[in-house]
C-alpha cells in the first residue's frame, strides 16, 4: 500500500503535477494521495484583499482564512486532482477529514501563539481507508480536517500523510505500507548543493549519527523525526525524494534497520 | 431510500440549514443529500471582482467562474455541510461528480447561448451510491461534475438529484426511492398567495389537467416535468415542499397513480 504526499513544488507546476499524477495512477499497489496547496491559498487570500499570515511557516487561520483554505484545498485543488486522475483511469475519491470522519482533529491549543482554526490530528480512520481501497477507490486527501463538533480545521498535509500511514500500518501485514514524500530534492542530501550526495538509506542508528555530526540539520530534522516515528509505528518504509527519484525507486529510504 | 435536495433558501439561512440538517440526520432510511449554492457563489464571484453572468437563471460558467463555483460548492459549502452532519452523528461523505466518478457529464453543446463549462448529466453511478449507503455512509452531493477527461463542469443541482434518484430506482426494489425537493413553499399551490392551497397529490393525469386549465404554470412546469420523468423511470414518489411540510409528511407528492 502506498501513501504519496505531493508538496507545493509539484502542485504549483502543471508539468510536474501531471507527471506526479501519471506516477500515482501507474502504481500497482492500492494508493492514497495527500496534497497541500498553501501557495494557491495565499494567492486567493491576496486576491480577496486579505493578507496571508504565517508564523514560522505555519498559517494563522482566522475564520475568513479558514473559509478560503477550505475552498482552495477541498474544492479547487482536490476536485481538479480527482478529475485529472479519473481522466487517467484511476478511480480517485477526494476526501477532507470530515468526509466519512476520515481524519479527526482538535483545534490547536493556544500557548504562546494563537494559530486560530489550525487542527492537530487525533486519528485517521483506518477502516474507512481500507474499505475504500478494497473497493478499488483511491482516496485523495486534502489538509482540511474536523473536530466532529462541526468545526473544520486547517491541518498540515505532511502530518495527515504520516498519521494515515501509521493507522494503515496498524491494520496491515508487517512492512506493507510505504509512505512517500515527493519534495524538491532527490533525497536527504549530505551536501545541499550536491544532488549526487543523497543518502540512499537511513536507519534510526545512521540518522542519529548524521544528526550528531551535523550532516543533517535544520528543516530536515522534524521531517525525519516524523518519518522515523512512522517507521517505529510499523510503516514499512518512508521514502523522501523528487518525482524522478520516486519513479526510479531511489530517494532516501527511512527504515527500521 | 431518500434523496433530499436543499435549495438556496435553505443554504442561505443558518437557522433553516440547521433545521434541514437535523431532518436529514434524523431520517431512518439510507439517504443522500444534494445541495446547490448559487447565491454564495455569486457573492464570492463579486468579492473577487468579477460579475456573475446569468441567462434565464442559468450561470454562464467561464474558466475563472468554474474555479470559483468549484471552490464554493465542492469546498466551502460541501465540507461545512458534511462537518455539520458529522456533528449530528450522521456519517456523511461529500462528493463531487468526479469523486468515484459519481456523476458523469458532458459540456453543454453551444446552440444559441454558450454556457461555458456547464455540464449536462450523462449518468449517475448507482453502484457507487449503493455501496456507500450499504456501508452506512451518507453521500452529500455538490453540483460539480466531470467529463472523465479531466474537465470539471458546473451542473444543475436539481438535475443531479433527479438523475441520482432515477439511477437508484433502477437498482432498487419497486417504489422504495423517495426524491424530496425542499423549496420555499409548502407544496405546489393552486393559488401562489394562499399557502393552504397546496395540492397533496399529483398523478400524471391530474398534473395534465392542472396544466391544461392553467392552475400550474411557469417555473413549476419544468420542475414537475422532471418529477414525473423520475416517477416514470421508477422513482416511487417525488415530494415537493418546504421543510415543515417534508417533516410532517406533507408537501405535494408526485406519484404514478
Amino acid at each position: 500500500m502506498v501513501i504519496l504526499k505531493i508538496g507545493g513544488n509539484v502542485l504549483n507546476n502543471p508539468t510536474a503535477l501531471s507527471a506526479a499524477l501519471d506516477y500515482f495512477a501507474s502504481l500497482s499497489e492500492p494508493a492514497i494521495l495527500v496534497h497541500g496547496g498553501g501557495r494557491k491559498a495565499s494567492e486567493i487570500i491576496s486576491e480577496m484583499g486579505r493578507e496571508p499570515k504565517m508564523v514560522d511557516g505555519r498559517r494563522i487561520t482566522d475564520a475568513p482564512t479558514l473559509e478560503i483554505v477550505t475552498m482552495v484545498y477541498a474544492g479547487l485543488i482536490n476536485k481538479q486532482v480527482v478529475a485529472d486522475l479519473q481522466a487517467r483511469g484511476c478511480d480517485a475519491i477526494g476526501l477532507s477529514g470530515a468526509d466519512g470522519n476520515a481524519i479527526l482533529a482538535e483545534k490547536r491549543p493556544v500557548k504562546t501563539i494563537d494559530y486560530g482554526f489550525a487542527g492537530d490530528v487525533l486519528g485517521a480512520n483506518g477502516p474507512l481507508f481500507k474499505t475504500l481501497l478494497d473497493l478499488g477507490l483511491n482516496p485523495v486527501l486534502c489538509p482540511i480536517t474536523h473536530n466532529r463538533k462541526g468545526q473544520l480545521l486547517n491541518t498540515n498535509a505532511d502530518t495527515i500523510a504520516n498519521e494515515t500511514a501509521k493507522t494503515l500500518a496498524a491494520i496491515s501485514p508487517t512492512g506493507t505500507v510505504s509512505l512517500r514524500y515527493c519534495f524538491e530534492f532527490p533525497g536527504v542530501m549530505k551536501e545541499i548543493k550536491d544532488p549526487t550526495s543523497w543518502i540512499p538509506t537511513l536507519t534510526p542508528a545512521s540518522y542519529a549519527g548524521y544528526k550528531a555530526d551535523g550532516t543533517i540539520a535544520g528543516g530536515m530534522i522534524p521531517k525525519l523525526d516524523n518519518a522515523f516515528a512512522a517507521v517505529a509505528a510499523g510503516v514499512g518504509e518512508v521514502v523522501i525524494g523528487d518525482l524522478a527519484a520516486l519513479r526510479a525507486g531511489a530517494g532516501t529510504r527511512c527504515v527500521s534497520l
